[in-house]
């Protein structure tokens, strides 16, 4: 088994490159329009845009993690007969949940 | 096996109601203070509260729900070996994160 | 001059008062979906739907605010000639926004 | 008058320049951790600093945003009595402002 395999977005990896790539686009394209003296209005409406573009990335992220520590902590759960491990996975997945809430 | 152990935040349901009850006299009080024409830099300040309660119950019924779905689909992938059941429950909890991310 | 029209928000008093009022409603409503143990995603639509009319609620009071800061501080301003009191106001307005982005 | 006159963040170029480089780099290296099948947790953790990163931004520029609007707004609204332009500039700052809260 690889490191690859261990990781729920692997099999999205370009994909998440990709966007992760243009949001780099885009804040570079934030730090122009201040170097320009554009209107502050307008930077923030790029702002929110790169904000909403994190939005995705992050929820993707979660849904693969999910995916992974359900299969994962059901395997385990299925073997040991204990739920330790679930609820250490999903404590973490609470805590990540909520740090992106802020 | 009752409903009340269908959904996994059963055991902690005085704990929301108490939560919940909390909240509405919140909400009531942001009436007060419109109603008496109070500053509304301060009625602002009680919105922020009531909001940051409310995520503290959506995270604690997002735990709860992953807690008890978790169980169940690793349940039944265990039976079942599929994880058609996993998935759908993933997605759908990963939509109810969407929105409370809005 | 009132207290009434000291503050932007009084003339769209009675809209806002409806608001809360449906708001207090559906917190009340999440509060009898926990009790009859309904399905956990179910519940967090409703908070996910009460967040947005809190969004919708300090969004209106905002700008009523900012109209009516921005009004007094011109005035203020125009006859002191001193910006302190609108730096002071603005500072207020944006940590009072900084609380509602958490 | 310059452009650099016109938008309040002018003076603060410098640092939003530094601010956003820095933005940029942390969103680099939340793709080299997708690279490098980092754990997702990790990841969603750095996501998160990058939404707050972008959130200090957008609530500076937005103080100086309304800074500036104020300022400029009281000295149209004294040579000309009318709150015209100041109700277009909260309107415009208030949209803003529902874009970054989503």
């Amino acid at each position: 088994m690889t490191t690859a395999a261990v990781h729920g977005y692997t099999s999205d990896k370009a994909a998440y490159l990709r966007r992760l790539k243009r949001i780099e686009g885009q804040v570079r394209g934030i730090a122009r329009m201040v170097d320009e003296d554009q209107y502050c209005i307008d930077i923030l409406t790029q702002v929110a845009a790169v904000n909403s573009a994190m939005h995705a990335v992050s929820l993707g992220l979660l849904e693969n993690h999910l995916q992974h520590c359900v299969v994962a902590a059901a395997h385990e759960a299925g073997t040991s007969g204990s739920s330790v491990a679930i609820d250490a996975k999903v404590k973490e997945a609470t805590q990540a949940i909520s740090r992106l809430l802020r």
